[in-house]
């Protein structure tokens, strides 16, 4: 991997996008063909994901990789039949692991900072899909416990969420957002 | 304000930063000198964060920009004396509105949804920070109920991270990691 200006290139790497353009670029990819994604995109969307912060540095997150295509059925019947996930032909299941947040923060630990810090991570996986030319979705419904025992998660480690990653086989669709001006609150509420 | 190699020169618009380079220069800043922050950079913080993807694309956050130094005050201390968020010249508390999410999706909406999709918006805001040429930290550890209360946030909506935003007047620190072979789990846990 050769690297420069501190990006890589070579085979593996797009041509580096700026911030704002893979944030626009984002869309949540409901259909894939059938290219397969290279490793090194893979292991590029997951090396950048344990950069997101996290309470007390803790890292409480933990990955499944999933390239097997029964295991991709049997959660994509655990999440309410959204069969798109047995297309994407990388699917990471993103894990709360909150016994690692439990330790120095207990209940709080593992019903907050252990979920928010799992999504830190799970939104740069979906924009570095972006930036390595690839399209993602992140599926939160979906049964915990049929997933937890499809994919043999320990107790105490949450499936937080279902990322589906290849090249769209679709269009983005243009989403209509509530006016910001409607979302921010001045000093007070 | 200006700034060299790839950060923002002018006052609103920077030079475009790769994304990889967001990232690597992200890292939680603790402490901010006084030097006020472009109202213009604030709003493309916050017209950013609102790109964030969300269950059933409810959009379930709501954002309290606080630049008034007795309430950074009384926010520190509902968050265990962390006294830099009184530093920071502007601070955003992201709040879930538990509401818009409840609406489709009962309790799971409530719990997960709402928490997960306010993350996702609040990490597009340290990265915008960063973008930018400013620094920013999230807080999550707080008493929430002392929050809502400085903030008069309305039953059902609740704060998910204080987010502080200004010049950095610090340089990051090198954290560990967990080494990614540890983290990640091929087909199975």
């Amino acid at each position: 991997m050769e690297e420069q200006n501190g990006i890589s290139r070579g085979t593996v790497s797009p041509i580096a996008m700026d911030f704002e353009k893979v944030l626009l670029k984002r869309w949540m990819v409901r259909s894939f063909n059938s290219t397969p994604v290279p490793d090194e995109k893979v292991w590029k969307i997951l090396r950048n994901a344990i950069r997101a912060p996290s309470a007390g540095h803790l890292q409480p997150w933990d990955f499944v990789m999933v390239k097997d295509a029964d295991t991709k059925r049997r959660l994509a019947r655990a999440a309410l039949n959204q069969s798109f996930i047995e297309e994407a032909p990388v699917v990471i299941v993103a894990c709360a692991n909150t016994r690692r947040s439990a330790t120095r923060y207990g209940e709080r630990g593992v019903r907050f900072y252990s979920l928010i810090d799992t999504a830190f991570a799970s939104l740069i996986m979906l924009l570095t899909a972006v930036n390595e030319g690839l399209g993602a979705s992140f599926v939160g419904a979906f049964h915990d416990e049929e997933v937890s025992k499809i994919l043999g998660l320990p107790d105490q480690v949450r499936p937080a969420g279902i990322i589906n990653i290849g090249y769209p086989n679709e269009k983005p669709a243009r989403l209509d957002r509530i006016p910001l001006e409607k979302l921010v609150h001045h000093e007070k509420w």
